[in-house]
């Protein structure tokens, strides 16, 4: 057992110096084991043998079988995900949230750290723009705060008609509401709506124009068209950085709209909602601070370990939504000023994941983090120039934050497939692919502020070359 | 950023020897600071400067003002709740899962991790007496797996309507479905039918017996009922673990009813499912084996740091129910044996929590595990005892698996209030007070192995000092 004590500190120093040196990477940005015979190798694991057996050597056996056949997100070449590598302060607090294991569900279970989080919450809504009233709460992922956001608008939209969807369930007039985003939002939009019983087919798509960004003259004539169906637009959801393109959507103009027909505005700034740590920029997120709500996903440009992700709301009141009382949490008549998150959330017991995202902040601070943003930025663009010079290669959009997404004009859907799937079997590059608009792509994803032009460029060229081998 | 090589694991080292060192802990369970006194020490600390600060004042600061001012669930006088002490092996695992960050939605951002993870639910479909074909997910909490498992029995429900009810939404026959549980199952029940569409309301609490189990009669009467009345029975929940009591339902009473009326069978198993570890305590969980799916909670009476859940399902076809496909993640057409586990999962980016835990199972083994179970259910035995030969206490139930709910005849509900806040506010002890049927009452939870009789005694001494202050 952990105890914070001399003795128990000691332990935990030796095993953690103990875990750490026990990490081992692949030579690439993976090894070259296949699915098949990595299955075959992690069978050999015994899960739970009747006795134990040495911490060290436990530690040494997941090292050589798990961490050697693992993807390095610190890998130049691992670039097909919003997947980060992730900053030393965020790492090492880690283990202090796990040693000190806080539960963010009660104040009696993590009373500093529910003031914490409290903390982080109201920068971070300060920071959006945000009224004072703003707050939010910590979720597992982006996938997550998405999921909350639409179930306050659900139930936000139920509370119009009085009734308490949380309660009783979803009214008659449910079967008429609608969700918009654009043809780029996530599907966590549609998961959102299936999981709440609206099912996907109450996400209304608008299209986007050739950049990727949602159409505004399209929003208002899917308004148009929507309203004149019977249907209601509960919640307008806009884009602040799409998973393929990196684009943000017209904030600003989807705000007016929101307001006018009163619909939840949610904007999912997963992606890049970290541009608001930089004066240059910041100004392509104009508009969200006139958002109802926010996803923030700590865990993608703010470079944190999975899981670290926020909602944040412009009226803390708005979680009283979705408040339930306990017989054993959140009572309500508890010490003056004890607040007991559970009332925020969807989940119960809650790391205390805040913690690394402040020692994270603290340590750089926003000035560093700002530059890295601006520098992945540069490095996207740069990629973007690189492709379009290349004969064989072809942007799909113009290159938009942090990502750079081609085709290869000569090439079938099955050539684009066969690039990636061959360079993520021989272990060399884990490269993303996609569809923008029915269109094969091949994508780069850039996370790493360590990678370089040259990085770039070999990059570009091992895809020609499979490509070449191929075709 | 966290680089895995030589020069990048020193540097990890020494930042992690930092954060051991700067943990700090209060005298008792908790500091005394009232919840106004620490907002305002919190509110000194500066999330984001424009420029950083060196990391190891960041941990210092992190030290003295957090860890210093949180609970410390080692601390014997820690009983409010299921908030365990961890494990050595878990909490440096954690270091190790940060610092490779590999992301479990899709096998090209964790491939040996997926095949840990696809091992652990197999070893823990196969210690719950599933056939081969049981399998699992992990998720962020015994919440998420109820929200998880009520999300496929609402899929299969409308399935054998012929509706998939994620595209089209819930169908007019949706009003009438129903969610049986105890009037003792968790509350995220409620939240799982509130949040899927359905309203609390659709979920029916059968009456629990004076131990606080399932009464079987009750269930049959309130089946037969809910029939007359055209409702249907989605799903009948079962709890093996109550979260004040500790009771396991009659589970396999409760497989043959749902069976006998077609509803998915899912046994929240949150709390005693490590049961299943120790030969003496696993025949109280019989009939477990028989449920389409099982809730697992490792971050409880596993000692695992939070996050780490599971859901088991008996036939792991069950989650083609939940399946979606997206552009850039699981597009069904990669290298042989590759397994994308978003498919399973309501989050997108979810965090390798199946490492720490085979760490766990692997250092300490089973017979360890089921000794420092059996021990604990001992222990809460023994305090059964000393509260029952107490002239000023009273047992509110016979003492099951960790627990003991009590209350003090002579005192009223404010009392004993305020015994549980005052020994809050003075960071004596972290009681926890709950309600069983109406009946306040204070509940010690016994989650440390290392606490002794004469812990027990000395907790029940100071409620007593406490009541007698008062009174």
């Amino acid at each position: 057992m952990v105890t914070i004590d001399e003795h128990g500190l000691q332990v935990l120093a030796r095993a953690a110096v103990e875990a750490i040196e026990s990490l081992r990477r692949p030579a690439g940005p993976r090894s070259d084991l296949s699915p098949i015979a990595l299955h075959q190798l992690i069978a050999t694991l015994e899960i739970c043998p009747d006795d134990g057996v040495g911490l060290p050597d436990v530690l040494r056996d997941l090292g050589s079988l798990v961490w050697a056949h693992s993807v390095v997100p610190s890998d130049p070449a691992c670039v097909a995900h919003l997947h980060p590598p992730v900053l030393v302060p965020a790492v090492v607090t880690e283990l202090a949230i796990a040693a000190s294991n806080q539960s963010m569900d009660s104040w009696d279970q993590s009373p500093a750290a529910t003031e914490v989080e409290l903390r982080l919450m109201a920068w971070l809504a300060s920071l959006l723009g945000m009224p004072e009233t703003g707050s939010g709460i910590m979720t597992s992922g982006g996938t997550a705060s998405n999921v909350l956001a639409i179930t306050l608008a659900r139930s936000w939209a139920a509370a119009k008609l009085g009734v308490d969807v949380l309660k009783s369930g979803l009214p008659p007039e449910a079967s008429s509401w609608r969700i918009i985003c654009s043809d780029q939002a996530h599907f966590s939009v549609q998961r959102a709506s299936a999981q709440l019983g609206l099912g996907r087919d109450a996400v209304v798509a608008v299209a986007t124009d050739s950049s990727g960004s949602m159409d505004v003259a399209a929003l208002d004539e899917t308004l148009s068209r929507l309203l004149r169906d019977g249907g209601v637009p509960i919640a307008i959801v806009a884009t602040a950085g799409t998973t393929d393109l990196g684009v943000i959507d017209p904030l600003g103009e989807i705000a007016v709209r929101a307001s006018r027909h009163d619909a939840w505005f949610h904007v999912d700034a997963a992606v890049a909602g970290a541009f608001m740590l930089s004066d240059r920029l910041r100004p392509s997120l104009a508009g969200i601070e006139l958002a109802d709500s926010v996803t923030i996903d700590f865990h993608k440009l703010w470079w944190q370990p999975f899981n670290a992700s926020a909602l944040v709301v412009r009226d803390v009141d708005r979680f009283d939504l979705l408040r339930v009382r306990s017989n054993y949490l959140d009572r309500g008549d508890e010490l003056e000023g004890m607040v007991n998150l559970v009332g925020r959330s969807l989940d119960t017991s809650r790391r205390f994941d805040a913690a690394k995202v402040v020692a994270t902040l603290q340590t750089l601070g926003r000035h560093a983090l700002g530059e890295m943003l601006e520098y992945l930025v540069d490095l996207a663009h740069y990629a973007g120039m690189v492709v379009e010079a290349h004969p064989q290669l072809e942007l799909v959009a113009p290159t938009a934050s942090i990502t750079c997404v081609f085709d290869a004009p000569g090439a079938s859907v099955d050539d684009l497939r066969n690039v990636q799937q061959r360079l993520l079997a021989k272990g060399e590059m884990v490269l993303g692919r996609t569809e923008i608009k029915g269109r094969a792509a091949l994508k780069f994803t850039f996370m790493n502020p360590l990678s370089t032009k040259d990085d770039v460029k070999r990059l570009v060229g091992m895809v020609v070359d499979e490509l070449n081998a191929i075709c």
